[in-house]
């Protein structure tokens, strides 16, 4: 009966890939622990960049580092 | 002091419907652990179909599997 | 397809009590928005006093105020 | 290796505001205990008013209280 | 920089265990989203079987149910 | 009416430095976005090493790492 929540920034993941999260976290639940995937929740949040921070700065300013580099 | 966070996915719940969520979690918590409801939150979190994951499978496909039964 | 989580502080509540919040909540799913209990998860988190602050202060605390009114 | 998460209502908060959230989170858990800021996460999520509760009402309805005091 | 939450009830979950949740999630989110592995969080959440409740019933009783069959 | 969670390693932290952390962030919602310290609710998570993770690894094997150094 596990619950997993993934939260990663809101940069264009597609239906495709968070199905792939889905599917791949729920086999990782049964095949480590043989918990029924009909029980089995994921659910992803997909946050702002301007809302998550690391390092004192938001991810918005990061991205824009990373590109200038 | 409780906090409530009641996640359901994001198919058209209504603001009425949001407000009998509220207050019939605040009133569980009143007649339960005699909690005040002056500092008793209630959060809810609408979650997209593709983002909400069970069985291996997304609620979108879910919901699609049930009306074409 | 609900999940509510429940924190509220770890001041002795019981089982039964536990029960009744599990219960409780999954009616107001099912009432509210006629989910399935099937798949309505319930987790309830209980924090200790010196983890749960509001107002400046910690819970430890303000229950300490109130026995000395 | 901290992980704050801050959820205020989506009244508005500006992308200024919210790095200084950022960056107060990191730099108090820097301060106190002496964490890594680099690997110290913060996510703010903007929660509608409409989502919200307090007292058996939701926060839209608190505000139009507020207003006509 | 994603951050994973797995909860799962508290009936025994190895050290061993829970590095395999570790390692998988992590090469998951690598894997599908190209995330890199030092900045990816899992955080394992152990709820003790009264506190989980699924179709108006605790963990615990269904535990008890499923051995009596 | 804030909600502030922080998580991390379950390592000692003392009381005093979780009073800290509780003040702290609510001096920060209440300069930052003006909230009212009376709602603003702060909760500390403390999560066994063995239970939070980063790159592939476990915080326990970090910690062994460190210490050779």
């Amino acid at each position: 009966m596990p619950y997993v929540n993934i939260r990663v920034t809101n940069e264009g993941v597609t239906p495709e890939q968070k199905l792939e999260l889905i599917k791949g976290s729920t086999e990782l639940l049964v095949r480590v622990l043989n918990k029924d995937p009909a029980t089995t929740f994921v659910i992803i949040d997909e946050v702002e960049t301007d809302n998550w921070g690391v390092g004192y700065e938001n991810i918005t300013t990061r991205r824009q580092k990373e590109k200038q580099r």
